[in-house]
């Protein structure tokens, strides 16, 4: 799929755009303080029914919405991200915050992270329970990390974890929520379902390991590099990229994918570059070469100013390309600027007859900002 | 300070060397199942008084017998390291294990990693209370992750987290040991200190931030990429090498500098290279523009074939280069080859009039070892 979105906007994109994003499904590229901008959510690599595609396409679409609302009132691209994941948290749909997948114990412990690449500043927590949005309390470590040192000269958290987490989010006026308000009918029954295969699958295992019962506990903490990546244009960056992943948590971690993909965005040809990072980087990993099948997707925006294309001395017109690809059947991403009057969506699939965690998807678009300079 | 240890082997360093580091305090280079090897150890980044020097040490030494005394009886590096590290942990005298900080709630939570620079697998626990040595958790982390997929195709996990970590360490046979018992006298009073000093920090704080009473939770959980990093001789390696970190956990995640060190370590000067990445890609990263003082150490191993130098065809020795950088006041470290009889120490300290977090130190030395090729 190829998309080419012209729009105008008020003020300059320019060098104080801002990449942030957040590990669970959300990925902008914004000018802070401005009225313009572009955002590109997903809602999740891995499979998405036929039958519940509408749903899907509408979180992502209502994600995309508020950021731009929020956008459109002079938000800062983190808050914009901030908001386009509260929906997405909020969607039963979605993998994240309300809905989630309930770990072995039949509890909710959640992930969020979100990045600043203009500050290239980070916010993440783990196994966070009883927060009904945990993207609150990342953005709110992101927001106060910022903010400099605390008393005593101790230095502000960027990660928190479980206990300590949710004691900080209530510290910092992020209201509790009792954590079986956040189970839905369709993930406690995907959970008794998981269940049943598991403990299926362990008596049907004769071999050595029967004696021992294995538990896992759900969670992989939202690790620096994983799961987000944003980083504005700079010295060492032609490019102001920002990153957001999905798929198998391990897999993700151990090949640092969001960070690997932002790298591969400085390279002259996106897609290329994104193709290579996938195939080189993710399936073909030497951190994952004892894995058989490698499933996660990305989503990618990277921005430049167009100095060839100028329309005018007081007009300047920004890049956006943006990307996504997944090794798993199926990711559903949707991507709005801040002049469209609606987002658009997509379902990506894997084609017929590939091999999920050993092929992969790859589609783009390209969107013109447009600024009037003061 | 320069050293050169000579050593002989009973067995051959070859692309069998295997690299393991815990992110606390340890980092290896032996070979897999061989009575050989090199192990370097820290016991910390950041302030080493003179009077209790001779503790620190001493632990470091006992902690490098510990990996020696593995390697002899042919354990692999990974068992090495781990022994090392329990060493290191039961120790009152570092910050991991027993004697570990208090949290501003005054519990002790604890953090380990462990990486295997052969099978690039990663095990780490994050925020994990009532365990007395967190490293067991995370080497068997790494060693179940090693046999593969769990019941139902369900991926290992790599990282855990809290009461998670915990009731997973449990149910693997690890010991659980009641919270109270890893504070030491030095921990309480350290925490009575620091928390003393914090009120008294809050109460002089007459600016804007007094009405609200900012809480920081005490962990950073082992981050990937952060704490330590371990990759063998492969395609795209020239060198193996091996890294552990130490000191202010913000600084070494955000900057990723474990990863960064050891992408650093395949240039061919490796004290020039540990010296560009300590002041680029750490003291002056973009990603800490905001601070003033950036506060941390490294511990570096690499190793490569000697080919120029094979004394006889049946013998072939290996190079291995050991460094330690710090911009904290001090960082002490050991270390041992398997052929020694006893480990060196040395506390190594920033130069007299230079300023921490913003000035460095960087020795090391290199280490022959001899094999016979059977």
């Amino acid at each position: 799929m190829e998309s080419l979105i012209n729009c105008t906007e008020e003020e300059q994109p320019s060098s104080v755009m801002t990449n942030s994003w957040s590990n669970q499904e959300a990925c902008r590229s914004e000018k802070a303080k401005c009225a313009g901008g572009f955002v590109l959510v997903h809602a999740g690599a891995g499979y998405h029914s036929e039958s519940k595609a509408k749903e899907y396409k509408h979180v992502c679409k209502r994600a995309c919405q508020r950021a731009v609302d929020q956008l459109r009132a002079g938000a800062l691209a983190v808050e914009a991200v901030t908001a386009a994941l509260v929906e997405l948290e909020d969607s039963p749909f979605t993998n994240a915050g309300m809905g989630s997948n309930l770990n072995l114990s039949g509890e909710i412990e959640c992930d969020a992270s979100i990045m600043d690449g203009k500050s290239l500043h980070f916010g993440a927590v783990g196994a966070i329970s009883g927060i009904k949005n945990p993207v609150l309390v990342a953005s709110c470590l992101l927001t106060e990390a910022q903010k400099g040192k605390l008393s005593a000269g101790r230095i502000p958290p960027c990660f928190l974890v479980g206990r300590g987490a949710h004691d900080w989010a209530v510290g910092h006026g992020i209201p509790p929520c009792p954590s079986e308000k956040m189970a839905t009918k369709f993930s406690l029954s995907a959970y008794k379902r998981n269940k049943r295969k598991m403990e299926l699958a362990e008596k049907m295992d004769t071999g050595q390991n029967q004696s021992k019962k294995r538990r896992q506990s759900s969670e992989n903490a939202a690790h620096y590099g994983c799961g987000c990546w944003a980083e504005n244009v700079c010295n060492m960056n032609s490019y102001s990229t920002a990153v957001s992943t999905s798929g198998c948590g391990e897999h993700l971690i151990r090949t640092m994918l969001a960070r690997e993909c932002s790298a591969a965005m400085q390279s002259e040809d996106a897609h290329q570059a994104l193709l290579e990072a996938m195939q080189n980087k993710f399936i073909s990993s030497p951190f994952l070469s004892s894995e058989d099948r490698v499933l996660g997707g990305v989503i990618v925006l990277r921005c430049c100013r167009c100095v060839e294309a100028q329309p005018s001395p007081n007009i300047q017109a920004a890049m956006v390309e943006f990307l996504w690809s997944h090794t798993t059947e199926s990711m559903c991403v949707g991507y709005m600027s801040a002049q469209d009057s609606k987002a658009k969506t997509h379902i990506s699939r894997l084609p017929p007859g590939t091999v999920p965690g050993q092929s992969l998807a790859i589609e783009g678009g390209v969107c013109r900002l447009m600024g009037i300079v003061d």
